[in-house]
Formats: C-alpha cells, structure tokens, sequence
C-alpha cells in the first residue's frame, strides 16, 4: 500500500500549526509525526481562523467514504471552538449553543463517512479550545480598544465541547485545564501569543494526547522498543528491520 | 480529495528520523511539512539501516500505481547510501559501483510506477549522504576497536550519487558538501552522534532542499505570503482564508 493508515488532524490553526511556526520550530503534530515514525501518515486537515461553521461544510470533503476503502483512519482529532468563542460581534464568533450543535454533527458526519466497511469506526478524539492570554493576544493583534476574546468564554466553550464528546461516545482532552488555564502566570508561558501554543503549550498538548491514546486506546499507541526490541503490543513499524535483513 | 498531492521522502534513518529525535526535537521533515502547510502531506518513507539493496525491493510497494490516479507527488526524495558506504565487511556494505547502479535502477523504477497518466512525471531530488564523524559515531555504537564508517567514503558514494543524479535527469542535493563535509570542526557540530543530523544539521538540510526548489522548480515551492496575501505563484493553500468566508 502506498497510503498508510493515517491520523487525521482537523482544526483550525492551533492544527494547521501543529508543525511548528517559524519562531516555535516545534509543533505537536510533529511530536506526533516522530512517535508514530514508520507506522502512520500525520495527515494535518488544519484551517486557520475557521469556526464550526466553517469546518462543517468542510467535512464531505475531507473524509469521503471512497479514501476509506483501504485506509480507515488510526484516530481523528477534532480541535475546534477557539474562534466560535470569538465574542459576540466578531466576524467568527458562533454563539455556544450553536457551536456545541455543530460540533456534534461535525462528529456524525465523520462517523458517517467511515462507515464503509461494515460498520467498522475509528476513534474520534474532541479537543477543546486552550486558554486565552487576552492582554496579550490584543497587543498581538495591535488591539488597543477592546478585547475580541476571554479566558473564561474559551473555557466554557471548552465545557460545552467535553459535553459534546460525553454525548457522542468520544474521548476529549481538556487543553484548557492541561494548560492550567485557571492560572494565568502559568498558562500564559505555554502560548506564544496570548492564543497560539509556545514550545511548552506543544509539548503539553502532545503529551496529553499520547497519555490519553495509551490509557484509551493502547493498540492504538505506537510499540516501545525495550530491551533492544520492539513490543508486540501497539501499531508495529512497517516492513523488516534492517537487521533482519541482513 | 481526501488525500493531498504528497511529498514523498524516500530513505534510511535519515529520513525516518527526519520528524526529529528525541534529542534533537526538530527535523527536516517536520520543517517542511510546516513550510508546506495547508498544500500538500509529507509522507515519510524512511527505513532505519537500509541501504539500495533493501531499498531497491521496496519501491514496487511503496510507489504503487495505482494510488497515483490522482495523486502525483509533488515531488519526490531519495537520501540513500549512508548505510551502503560503512567499510567493505560491514553487514550493510554495498561496493559502490552497485550502489550507483542500485540507485538508478531505484530512480527508474519510481519513474515507471507515476506513468499512469499519459506520461506526467514528477523531479526526483537525490541527497547526498552526509559527512561523518566516525570518532563520534564509533563511541556512540560502543566500537573501541575498530571503524565502520569513514568520512572520506561517504564522500565518495556521494560523488556516485551526484553521478547517477545527472545521468537520469534528476537534481541533487548535495548534503556533505552542505554540511561542509572537509571540515571536521564546522560538520562535527551538524551531527547528533557523529552520522545523524543535529539541529543544526536539520536547518541546512531543509534549506538547501528549500532553495533547490525554488531556485529549480519554483511553481512547486510552496505560495509565499506577501503584503497581507498569498502569492499566485507556487502551490496554494487548500480552501478559502476564513476572512473571505465571513
């Protein structure tokens, strides 16, 4: 097979980021990338600046039935809510009730999608918004009248996302309380811009999510090597190692 | 489409490395799918301790044809011969005569296997094998007796590579001469453990591959964001900017 299985990543910049910025140089997706090295593609369906509403029309596209016929997806991640929880008046703000709607079908409509082979499925992992360094993000911005978002609208955002995930039999990561997004000395060092996530945000966010995929999902996970081999328990290297070879 | 037109990299630890190391952090790879983003999948085909010989079976599989119907690569890499060029006697030792007719049976092969369509084709960029610092790498593997590596050989199959590029029409990048492969001191520090690339060795790799493009194939570097938008030159982004969707 030419195509590996994939892992899907669909979001909005905090995804299509994920392999890295120019002054972070070390994004999750590529943390992800070298765990999974010789056993999946990181596919990074990432759309700056989109909302739910955006991402919904998205979805037909992105996850049509006739790609799945060989390569049903590992697990999808579903990152999206930081611009819906734009506030009220912003061109991407979507209110929370219609976010969390959104994201629902979002959900049914991957699963839909992934229903070629009987009715084999794969995981759907929700991520929900990180929290927001508004002082920052503004200056950012070159914001100096008003703020276009709040730390305590993302997290609610972000509790409306963990329910979505509750009610739709899907696993989440909380980034908001990952990040310790209650304390803002600690969580600001983990954004690089008061929104987007700094080297450590990265490495929080990845770590999260392999814990979650080991605890969940460990045949999902990639294989350890210890003691000089691999395990056989995970997602197995493609093809020999060279050592078997000659 | 669900998959993008991929880039493929084609390789040995180097390239399966190219996500970054866990000392490391950063990779060429991950920099390129971050400089690509939103454009096109980096697939990596990378297979630790490879050399042609191994290499050479595996095409048929990994460039399939039928899974270029509609998804030509962008362009393709083939950074092979570190493994070939350890010292006559050495398990993974291809003479290097062979090495060069490996090679260009490898780049034939791939050639044949994108002629699905009429006769489109897409450039082959080979790389060099980096220098070697074989003090380091012969402490790093625990060797106290004796070398398997030497820096001057690398050199050399490298030469054969440059060959075998310009004899099939392919570009080449050009890695130990990158690295400054002459100066013991100025590579040393390009190199994690005395073969694989350091940080450092990452940024030239990927910015020599980077410039090659450009400079070669500019209609496949990736659109560059100028004055407050994307140039109309090289690959665009997939989907609209969400600001002109809302």
């Amino acid at each position: 097979m030419y195509f590996r299985r994939p892992i899907v990543l669909f979001g909005d910049s905090l995804t299509q980021f994920a392999f890295g910025e120019a002054d972070v140089n070390l994004g999750w997706a590529s943390l992800l990338c070298s765990a999974y090295q010789r056993r999946v593609d990181v596919l990074n369906r990432g759309f700056s600046g989109y909302n739910t509403r955006h991402a919904l029309d998205l979805v037909p596209k992105l996850f049509t039935r006739e790609s799945y016929d060989d390569v049903m997806p590992v697990f999808s991640t579903v990152f999206l809510g930081a611009n819906d929880a734009c506030l009220p008046g912003e061109r991407q703000h979507v209110p929370k009730e219609e976010y969390a709607e959104n994201l629902t079908q979002i959900i049914r409509s991957i699963r839909q999608s992934s229903k070629t082979k009987g009715d084999e499925d794969f995981p759907i992992i929700v991520i929900t918004p990180p929290p927001v360094d508004s002082e920052t993000w503004r200056r950012e911005l070159g914001l100096y009248e008003y703020f276009d978002r709040s730390n305590e609208i993302a997290r609610e955002y972000g509790q409306a996302a963990k329910e979505v995930a509750k009610n739709t039999n899907c696993h989440c990561l909380d980034t908001w309380q990952l990040l310790n997004g209650s304390i803002l000395e600690t969580y600001r060092q983990h954004l690089s811009d008061g929104l987007h996530l700094s080297e450590s945000g990265n490495r929080l966010l990845f770590e999260g999510l392999m814990a979650l995929i080991e605890a969940e999902f460990p045949h999902l996970a990639p294989s350890k090597f210890v003691d000089g081999e691999y395990a056989k328990e995970g997602l197995q290297m493609e093809e020999a190692l060279w050592s078997d070879l000659c």
